[in-house]
């Protein structure tokens, strides 16, 4: 396993010491227990948090800052962190307007954060996103995975909570989003998990997933590999199909890497997909592109629709400053 | 070769289109000749046009923009871009104050832009990069490489342009942060060139090139893998020896991924670098995180320090809006 580590069980306390360095005027982090938050909180304004396992940055930490999160809950890679850690960041970024966490569907996720809502003295609610339309349980989840449509949540919910929405405007505007928004990925390699030393899963070297989670996990089949347009077609079919968009329906179109593949691989997908969605009576009036709910190293990319309206459209286009994502 | 491809000779083209469909208020592409450029072109700012092979994504097209480049002038992949492209980006950016070249050092390229500098009938001039210490000479280039430190010429440039300089004050300017920069990488892996359809060189599994190119040309040696302190110490020790700043200086750090190496080690090895270089007694003050000069999917990283005066950085902090890099 050839990786930038000094030790394996200090590579996440180096790593987020790090992204704070990286950005101090922006983000503070604390150990023990372990969360990233905003320098600045804003007194009365819903705190929003979400978290999960390590592995899948820029997604938790690199979304902290105006705009969008309050903090973040980093476990280990590919694991989840624990209610102590909720509870820590709850109480440092509260400020009179209550919680609202940003939970990805998986077992350990979602059963870590319901214990720290029930904990929590304050007003609380979850929003659990379940965007991954590829399988409908899999090796961590009952129900859907939530993926890369986090992002949409966290961002449009993040804007509203800026402009000062209330904790159930919040909590009803991220259960909206998550409806609006399907995802499916693919993967051409596995990833490799620092504590493990050795890939998560062994592909051919003409092989895909098809439909791939975003800690390795089988997604629908392994299919043999195929031209950029079949990919494409394969996971916009599923997508659409699960959203059932009418015709002449506005979207924001999101193509994400997995974390090895390069960018020039990304927009070429963004072109496939663009010119898919508009054949099918479809119109992607806004874009994200690039690596920003990864797999560690894996070669692939996922893509993610969702469905605007006017509210949504500017909740996404309203201004964000994080270390990951900012206009 | 599993790549999101259709067909390799579209592969550029489709690439290019994606981008531009993805930030349509700031860029617009051409093909025959094939050049990005600003959609706003601002009159009698000095023209800021720079261009490579592809394959290392976001540079240069990602930096087209407010406060950066004018326009960018992409070969295929690993590939210098011909001068026909440089002269129709010139004509279609230049806006009476003359024409700024920012040149990476190999052969390819300095040829084709040369030609191009003196076929073009207005004022230019040209910035040729030169940051990497890791080699004096190698495969495609007589004198050392121009690698990541090509982004802070380009920022710095970009900025001084945006407020005004004259084309001798930006030539200046370049030549002087060309000349406070230096960088030095590492490789893990080989990328594959997607014409080629296999990987550029072989690599043990175990095996690190220190001072790789980012065309997967070699560095300095082959060495075993080792520690993320040992590596950043390597790198360093060149890069100091370059630049040879006194103690107390104020410097950018810039850590940059190949490609296909997870940002949670990037923010580890800013990190690690941050610290080895206040061990020297330096004062890291400035940072950048990120995939920003890639050599495909290559897995591995550099780092580049900038140092800096006042000047350079406020012109590092001053405002820019590309699809790459904003703030």
């Amino acid at each position: 396993m050839k990786k930038f580590v000094n030790d394996v069980d200090a590579m996440l306390r180096e790593s987020l010491t790090g992204l704070v360095e990286a950005h101090p005027e922006l983000l503070r982090v604390e150990f023990e227990p372990t969360f990233v938050a905003r320098r600045q909180v804003r007194a009365g304004k819903v705190a929003l948090i979400s978290g999960g396992g390590s592995g899948h940055e820029p997604l938790h930490a690199g979304f902290v800052g105006r705009g969008m999160l309050d903090a973040a809950c980093p476990g280990q890679v590919f694991t989840s962190p624990t209610p102590d850690q909720m509870l820590a960041a709850a109480e440092a970024v509260e400020s009179g307007a209550g919680v609202l966490f940003i939970v990805k569907n998986y077992a350990g996720d979602t059963m870590n954060f319901q214990m720290a809502s029930e904990m929590l003295p304050g007003d609380n609610a979850t929003v659990l996103v379940n965007d991954d339309v590829a399988v409908e349980n899999s090796t961590h989840t009952t129900g859907r995975r939530g993926v890369a449509g986090t992002l949409m949540v966290e961002k449009m919910v993040g804007a509203a909570a800026e402009a000062g929405a209330t904790l159930a405007e919040c909590k009803a505007l991220g259960d909206r989003v998550n409806a609006a928004t399907a995802s499916m990925g693919v993967a051409f390699t596995s990833c490799t998990v620092p504590a493990a030393g050795r890939p998560t899963f062994d592909i051919g070297p003409d092989e895909i997933e098809v439909g791939v989670g975003i800690h390795g996990e089988p997604g629908r089949r392994r299919a043999a590999h195929m031209p950029a347009d079949a990919i494409v077609a394969t996971l916009l079919e599923a997508i659409l199909g699960d959203l059932r968009p009418e015709r002449g329906r506005r979207l924001l179109l999101h193509v994400n890497g997995f974390g090895g593949t390069p960018l020039m691989e990304l927009y070429l997908l963004h072109h496939v997909a663009s010119r898919q969605l508009r054949q099918h009576g479809l119109e992607p009036v806004r874009s994200l592109v690039g690596n920003y709910t990864t797999s560690l190293e894996m070669a692939g990319a996922s893509l993610t629709v969702t469905l605007l309206d006017d509210e949504f459209a500017s909740l996404w286009d309203a201004p964000v400053q994080t270390a990951a994502l900012r206009w």
